[in-house]
């Protein structure tokens, strides 16, 4: 008898994840093992409130949905931001989920997300073996932060790093223009890595330097070192770029963000404004002309400049998870090893999701520059990869074209 | 004997602004009157000190240099923020222009910019009838505001409203992932007119209404209106997209983003964007999970989006004005005439530029909606043929790749 799955995604979206998406749906496709594959509808809230899509229907129904799929950006199934209870001391959702999987005669749930979502794959996993159950669950890796740790990179992480090199290159055009001396500020995504922010690093060419400096929030920010950098740079640049993470902090720990940072449900700070802070004193310090860009959520959904190495890794990482659970393997999140950056080869993996969750990968300190005020070499032959290769987008009438996702339109 | 020309870039960049020069560059090298083009970097001021780029020469190095122009964003050439005085008060400073006519043997020089710039041409030529000179000082239109009159649209435009339809349009797919009521407000350039705003609204499609709402500078804004707006579209969408011009004002002409001001880490008061204006009100009265969003430069400078259309008619526009002085005419701006909306019809001609600098076109009021929250139809069926078409991009290492700019890096 076959099996069938369930896949939610859950966290914050990336330009891949629907990517990963449509390689669990091709897998399962393919597989022996299983039969329908029904998409959760917000994450695993869609299993509590039992709110399914039937993918293997959609993809019956529509030859190209898989495809399409793979280039849509965010997340087709919708999102959730829900933390399961310890199950030791309150298993009643556990029940309920695991009552809702045998109805569905469900084999294999995969979940594709960032490190709070592997703590659902875990907790779900952990409970699955305590009351002795056969139901596969599998994590998927996503987060344009590149913070999870057993894996080389994470799916999504690649198309940020496409879309901000691009836009970063872009935004020098913009500024080189002027002869008038000036500093542009550029605030990027990344609470606590700064991997994303390295990535600017990659709008470099021959002839521009610009992102002129790179401050991580792996080190230390100083603001009176900041101002001594930037003094530095005008000694030979007019127009000077700074690319700076969102999460600086200072030597006491303190966001540099001039916003006080309130707390989200997993207890992590909400930041906003380091870029506006910079250029504030910028402007006290140095009365230069400045300007701080604040590239926000298209970092995370840009999709029409995917990484094609990104999106193609990162459907692979899907097709994986179905076949390792079709093995036997539970409790266990997908992974890239990397075996050379240049030629680029890779292979994929799993790593136990316990180990992965809640977790935590920072760059390590000898891949920004001794200064702290950029990366290094070894930063940009791990990065470059990522970024390589690009995607046939649909226009439709001028706009790019997307699959319709007005199932996730919520009802007031 | 043949004349050579000038060419000069002025005020903000845009994504097609070189595809006019280009088309200035290529109706030169066409023209039996014209021998070489000498670009004046960073507008009137490279004449003023004899600053100059042979572009005759890069295209003859370069077979490919006028196709690279035409798709590289922002401006090639510089741009300068210069009003020139009134000559009949301080002609000085014209002499020494003509001077410098005089001695690079100039035929005719052209100036592509916007309602600024067109002062320029204005003055120029007018000084030249004055003093009984030969020279035909020529406006080719550019801005990302459309706010130009005697023109169906600027070039700028058509690439701006194609980054900005799309850029909402992959925001709004990263907004509906969440099952939690939310409003997304994003803030969109223009500070007078709100052409560019209204191009939001060609982010919609078959089944998303985004953005819900859209507000142009050219009605006083109410944030009563405002709130109550919200609370309509609430009763029957759960996540919505408010595109709101970063000049609206309310009923006694106050910038509604001069009407807030919060105090930084360093107790600075930091005056905040209009869409951080709008943010914090809806927080306040709502109480709803509310983002803010600055497109900021890249809706200029977005190049790799660009509309084909644009660079097409922003190219041509630069040949007419090559062909127009050649015949003799001065003191013009060249201009796009529109036939019909579908099929998508246009003329190329040209304006006298006395009727056209220093004046602004706003969005006419029966093309926003009489409730004042959105466009018509109208302005919908003006829009939609300016974003049609896309480029070739040339990326190389996975980053978008334009022609060389270094020239226009300032020694210090």
């Amino acid at each position: 008898m076959k099996y069938n799955c369930i896949v939610a995604q859950s966290g914050g979206p990336t330009a891949a994840i629907n990517a990963s998406l449509a390689g669990v749906c091709q897998g399962v496709i393919d597989s022996d093992m299983y039969d329908t594959i029904l998409g959760s509808v917000n994450g695993i809230q869609g299993v509590i409130n039992k709110k399914f899509l039937n993918l293997s229907e959609l993809a019956a129904k529509d030859a190209d949905f898989i495809t399409k799929l793979k280039a849509t950006p965010a997340m087709f199934l919708g999102s959730c931001r829900y933390r399961l209870p310890d199950y030791n001391k309150d298993n009643k959702i556990y029940e309920d989920i695991f009552k809702t999987f045998e109805e569905n005669n469900i084999g294999a749930m995969f979940y594709i997300g960032g490190n709070d979502s592997m703590d659902t794959v875990d907790k779900l996993s952990a409970y699955a073996a305590s009351i002795g159950s056969d139901i596969k669950i599998a994590g998927i890796p996503k987060t344009i932060d590149n913070d999870l740790v057993k894996t080389d990179h994470t799916p999504g992480f690649g198309s940020a790093c496409k879309y901000l090199a691009t836009s970063i290159r872009e935004i020098a055009y913009d500024t080189f223009i002027y002869a008038l001396p000036s500093v542009t500020i550029i605030e990027v995504m990344g609470r606590d890595a700064g991997w994303l922010t390295a990535a600017s690093a990659l709008a470099r060419n021959d002839f521009s330097p610009a992102p002129h400096l790179i401050y991580l929030p792996e080190l230390p920010f100083s603001t009176e070192k900041f101002i001594e950098d930037i003094k530095q740079v005008q000694k030979k640049y007019s127009n000077i770029i700074v690319a700076v993470s969102e999460g600086i902090k200072d030597e006491n720990g303190e966001y540099i963000s001039s916003t006080t940072a309130a707390a989200d449900k997993f207890g992590h700070a909400q930041l906003s404004g380091t870029g506006k802070c910079l250029e504030n004193l910028v402007k006290e310090k140095l009365g230069l002309k400045v300007r701080s860009i604040e590239l926000n959520v298209l970092q995370r959904c840009a999709g029409h400049i995917s990484s094609l190495t990104d999106l193609n890794e990162s459907f692979e990482l899907g097709k994986k998870a179905v076949s390792l659970t079709a093995e036997g393997k539970s409790g266990f999140m997908t992974t890239i090893n990397r075996i050379s950056d240049s030629p680029y080869q890779t292979t994929l993996s799993y790593a136990p999701v316990c180990e992965i969750a809640n977790l935590a990968k920072d760059v390590p300190t000898e891949w920004i520059s001794p200064d702290g005020n950029d990366v290094t070499e070894d930063m940009i032959n791990y990065l470059k990869p990522l970024i390589q290769g690009e995607i046939e987008n649909t226009f439709n009438d001028g706009v790019i074209e997307y699959l319709d996702i007005s199932h996730l339109f919520h009802e007031i």
